[in-house]
């Protein structure tokens, strides 16, 4: 696989005879795009990342597409599978969404066809779950998670981000998903509350990452986290923690109050999905509180991608490899 | 009791021969200070507010306090008493902190004289608690809870503000202070977040509001909020609630959670002291949840700042109506 910058023109893969594309899958977020150019039996030709996510391209999704992908589809045409926020309100086209339970199947059986000039676009659309009176979505995430399933029946997967997505898995439906404010509530204290005045940059201090999950996970109600976060304040001004390592003692309170809400008793293992620089965050804190989790693989969704392109009839009958 | 907005040239109230002034007490926050123009028996003559908060007067501190209170002083010299953030780092002079469990007497003999060229200033010190290995601080709300407390024993109080503070008493002496920063969390998430979007500027909404504070209080780690604060989201994204309804919504989802955790089990009535439109939110929020609570006087300090005067030996004999 290559993953290369935000240059759609560069092509370092060489593309062997036998690797014909045969599917364009695109994970297309709110701040960046991923887009993987796949064989039938899924194998990853090439990949390109860009910086223009769906905020970043004006509403001008068809000529962003066309910019990023339309060179693969020069020896014929290749449907383009699309997920993630481009299927919301924000993004080309609202698409409704599924209700847990949800198999992979039903997502196959639900893309939604967009209109572009030349290419066959279709959007996988996101999920949303009711439990308990309480409404939670995710676009995008679905895919990752049925990628990083693979051939299991169930499983417990985390996917870190802005908003981080808590998804269950059983016999091989997703069951459930609670999304946690984390990465935004950080940035909003760090940029604009009193907290971030006595900072300062600092390289990555993991033992004051520990002691803040420590902390973050120690209380027993979530007004709790309330009165956590102006003890940054204090351990700044008693000079308990210095400036360069507040960062990462708040980032720790709130990653440990996150995982010890969402991994309940811990007796299912978490698997840790993504490639950001949170995912190692998340492992640390794991670990300082014994919470039992794996990392997924960083390009897992490619086997889901497959796997929806066939079931929905766009791969006609070739081998497959690596569906699920 | 005559209050009046920031024309510290303006009096109101006629002052009676009897009417000596024997004290002016400041409270001198970071957004804007209260005066007080007190006789030894406690009667207030006058009061004035201003917003000429610590961070507002760009350092000149002695010139402020002149042009405030300096004409009630024409009958003879008068000691001056400070209490609130003029007395921290970003004030006028950085004093330390005593430490609970502290009493009034101890307040009085910790005063901290300041350089005037004509006024008698001193600073009431503010307190810190490090019990169980955190710390907490606060500079004024001590003399609002001693003056609150006026002649009993305990007593449990919240001051809400950006950082509500929530202080024990026993036996007559501070014994624990727990601050959240509920308010500026509210705001950081408001105007810093996505969750401001969804959200219009909407006229007071108790229904929503006390959902809110249930919601926030029912779950049982402090992780949990950072999950019902996306709520706030699906509940504008699935119509739940009108873009008008989230900001009350999102306001008693915190105080809520800050109410179930500062409360405890709810066997101690709280006195919630303050004049702010936050009182009514977080009496309302008890009530939503059961926690039998009171309104303490909204000049109750004026009591304390007299008490202090007298044990500080600044009064000498004169009477005692108002004193704690």
């Amino acid at each position: 696989m290559q993953c290369r910058g935000d240059d759609p023109a560069r092509e370092d893969a060489p593309v062997s005879a036998a690797s014909t594309t045969a599917l364009i899958a695109v994970d297309w977020g709110t701040t960046a795009l991923r887009a993987y150019r796949l064989t039938a039996s899924g194998d990853v030709i090439e990949t390109r990342r860009s910086g223009d996510g769906i905020l970043s391209v004006d509403g001008a999704f068809a000529a962003a597409l066309t910019r990023h992908v339309e060179d693969w589809t020069a020896d014929g045409a290749v449907p383009v599978l699309l997920s993630g926020m481009i299927g919301s309100r924000q993004g080309w086209h609202e698409t409704p969404y599924l209700t847990c339970p949800c198999s992979l199947q039903q997502l196959a059986d639900a893309l939604v066809p967009l209109d572009h000039p030349r290419l066959d676009v279709r959007v996988v659309p996101g999920l949303a779950d009711h439990r308990d009176g309480r409404d939670d979505v995710m676009r995008g995430e679905e895919v990752q998670v049925f990628g990083a399933l693979a051939e299991a029946e169930t499983g417990h997967f985390l996917l870190p981000g802005t908003h981080s997505k808590w998804v269950r898995v059983r016999d091989r439906r997703i069951v459930e998903i609670r999304t946690y404010m984390t990465g935004e509530i950080y940035a909003a204290c760090r940029n604009h509350t009193i907290l971030g005045r006595l900072m300062d940059e600092g390289g990555w201090c993991e033992s004051s990452f520990r002691r803040g999950v420590a902390d973050g996970a120690a209380d027993g109600t979530p007004g709790a986290l309330l009165g956590r976060l102006f003890g940054v304040r204090t351990a700044g001004l008693f000079d308990r923690l210095a400036a360069g390592e507040l960062p990462d003692y708040l980032s720790g309170l709130l990653i440990g109050a996150e995982l010890a809400d969402a991994a309940g008793d811990g007796s299912e293992p978490v698997t840790i999905v993504g490639d950001s620089g949170l995912v190692e965050r998340y492992r640390t804190a794991a670990d300082t509180l014994s919470i039992a989790c794996s990392l997924g693989e960083s390009d897992a969704s490619v086997g889901a991608y497959i796997a929806i392109a066939r079931m929905a009839g766009l791969l006609g009958q070739s081998g497959s490899r690596r569906g699920v």
